[in-house]
């Protein structure tokens, strides 16, 4: 086992440069939502290379859009496909699957980009464009850590899937798809940006819209209005208590050193249609953090119960109650006991590759870990070499350094999880 | 003249169905920006009708462009022209202008609307729609106002100057037009919703919109972030404050029962593309009262100032600096004093024709009256029947009764001003 381990290791020194270009390949093709099919396509010319099984579909049948886990707002899924490609193993071994999401957020401002969003523009070691980080360079470790396996002739025991989704960003529509298509396994790793820490907790997130109702006016008479906006910033108040609130009662010490461990937070507001009027409607979106120990449905209630509060105490909101929506993205939140066998095999391939104790943490965001652990039955795990304060930013960008240390860590991690035969 | 006043009492009396009427046809046409074609059209028809030398032309040649109070930010005015029809005086009489725009703001909600916010519907001797109030509604009472001296064959000295404007409710270039065409007069009523008050003084007021820049980031480790929203409630405080500095200086007793003298009222707020990133820009539209003995660009430069400040004493605006930009809008304040003969002889026909004392005071908006003013030299008093509470709300509307009474002052006023021949 130590001379193929030495092999892989090996091997993925002299081919980093592979890893590199196949990322910037990837990040070349914009995969914002209903654009994902040019990436696809770059994952599946190097998955049809390495020889694996490919399942390419298009996702949205109509046992997906009944199951009680489908959140998603989109109706169009044509020439955008999900990608799963398999390496079977030869028997006896555990299984993995190897989940990354092909879909990126928006560029925002492109202003504040120094290279263009997509440029894949490689500097002083970084990779950078939208997706570089979240996840597009995780799911190359995964592909570079496979082809290691491949080249240097390793026989893997048990399977490994590994998956290119659709709709991570957007609340999982493509890993659930996968999960409904039978791809299960005996664990999973999911290498979203983590800065090479190790998260057996999830948070869940979801998404609101609240509307917020004013009374128009002309704006040189505004006190005969009700201002939307100034009612909104009420609102705004109130969920930023809610979020103090919750996590007060966070004691997970997974948790310890995030700071807000499940932020609220307020992603959008539009009110208003002309200067000079006093605005009558407003819609705040954002987006809410779910405890590992928490369910869905109770975080909603406890924002719809604090927004109700609202109602009654302001005279305004008495008689002009705010609405809230559940809409578009939601992430169930996924949790792992902290000394299950595939963290600790994790734990241990970090620490053999680089030499230091891993950092074990919860994760600051939802991921399609909730829906492969409770959908899918699947353990999961999630550890990446992305940087988390670059994901959705501008200039997001990734440490090739770290992927190429990811994939010797997933690499070891599949040998020792699948085992291998002689 | 006394016969004559009972003469004109009396058709106007026995013809208020006109007035209704008229009004209802030009709220029926849709008259937002850019589309004035249709109700210029029923007004068009009317000055026709009453053998008033029309003078039809679309604005927006070079002179117009390039004159110093030409504040506007739309492009094309073809085919929605300006309006003039001029009441020829036999000579030796004082000339006036009556002024109404025939533009309306947008409906906002229109969920908001009982009846269609075009409808023209009368129930209870009021008349709904957007623009009854703001002001088709001045506009009908001054054609009234003529065709009563017209049928009951009064023949005045002076010239009666008719104007139906386009672009009054995005800074007036279409009364700057008429001015520049050469329409002046020797004293002017604009007949806004005024309650029937009596305004010798105009305030004035601008358009801004402000840049508030964040960073963003994913909002499950939104603390890596700064929001545009957040910032943006710190602006929203400031204007606030600044709003509440500057009312508390305005000793003018003519605005002593109004809430707020010089209102900055926020009217628009746009930020962020995705719940559940950290929103990195913010776009915040409002418009800025100014003091009838203020001049604009005091004005600005106090909101200016006062935004630097911010910049200064905020740690990210520091580094990330509020942009402001004045755009669009911008009506010139106009003031006359309380003693000049024409509030003296308009409130003495309110006094002839309701028998009370008129309220005198400063608007509360910003009119065409500082364009005909300020540039046209004309002295200019503004006056009308609309409801200022009802202008730009939903369900905008007019008490007809108002519309009739009006027009007969106006009519009164008109005979004493322009003098009636023998």
């Amino acid at each position: 086992m130590k001379t193929k381990v030495n092999q892989v290791k090996t091997w993925l020194n002299e081919n980093r440069g592979r890893g590199a270009k196949l990322l910037q390949l990837m990040v070349q093709e914009n995969s914002t939502r209903g654009n994902e099919s040019g990436a696809q396509a770059i994952v599946i010319e190097k998955c049809r290379q390495l020889g694996l099984e490919l399942d390419i579909w298009e996702i949205g049948d109509e046992d997906l859009k009944n199951h009680p886990a489908f959140s998603c707002d989109r109706h169009n899924f044509e020439g955008n496909p999900n990608v799963v490609a398999v390496l079977k193993g030869t028997g006896g071994g555990k299984s993995i699957i190897l989940n990354g999401h092909i879909d990126v957020v928006p560029v925002g401002d492109s202003k504040n980009w120094t290279h263009d969003p997509f440029s894949g523009h490689i500097e002083d070691g970084k990779l950078y464009g939208r997706g570089a980080t979240d996840m597009k360079g995780g799911s190359a470790a995964l592909l570079l850590a496979i082809e290691s396996l491949i080249k240097t002739g390793i026989k893997l025991k048990g399977d490994v899937i590994f998956q290119s989704v659709i709709e991570e960003e957007s609340g999982g529509a493509g890993t659930l798809a996968a999960v409904l298509r039978g791809y299960h396994a005996d664990g999973a790793i999911i290498p979203e940006p983590t800065n090479m820490k190790i998260f057996p907790k999830q948070q869940g997130s979801m998404w609101f819209r609240i509307k917020v109702k004013g009374r128009a006016a002309h704006g040189g008479t505004r006190y005969e209005g009700v201002s939307a906006i100034e009612k909104s910033v009420r609102v705004i108040e109130r969920l930023q208590q809610l979020e103090k609130d919750r996590n007060a009662r966070i004691t997970d010490p997974l948790f310890n050193s995030i700071p807000i461990p499940i932020p609220i937070n307020i992603g959008k507001i539009n009110s208003g249609e002309w200067p000079s009027s006093v605005p009558d409607l407003a819609f705040i979106e954002g987006r809410m953090g779910v405890a590992p120990d928490e369910t869905i449905p109770s975080a909603k209630e406890e924002m719809e119960n604090s927004l109700q509060e609202l109602n009654q105490t302001d005279e305004w909101f008495r008689e002009n109650p705010l609405q809230i929506e559940w809409f578009g993205g939601r992430w169930i939140p996924g949790s792992l006991e902290s000394d299950h066998r595939l963290i600790k095999e994790l734990s241990a391939s970090f620490q053999e590759i680089i030499g230091e104790v891993p950092v074990i943490e919860a994760s600051p965001w939802g991921t399609d870990g909730g829906i492969l652990s409770s959908v899918g039955n699947t353990p999961v795990v999630v550890f990446g070499p992305g940087i988390t304060e670059t994901a959705h930013d501008a200039n997001e960008h990734i440490v090739l350094e770290d992927l190429y240390v990811a994939s010797e860590i997933i690499a070891l991690t599949i040998m020792k999880w699948c085992g291998v035969s002689n």
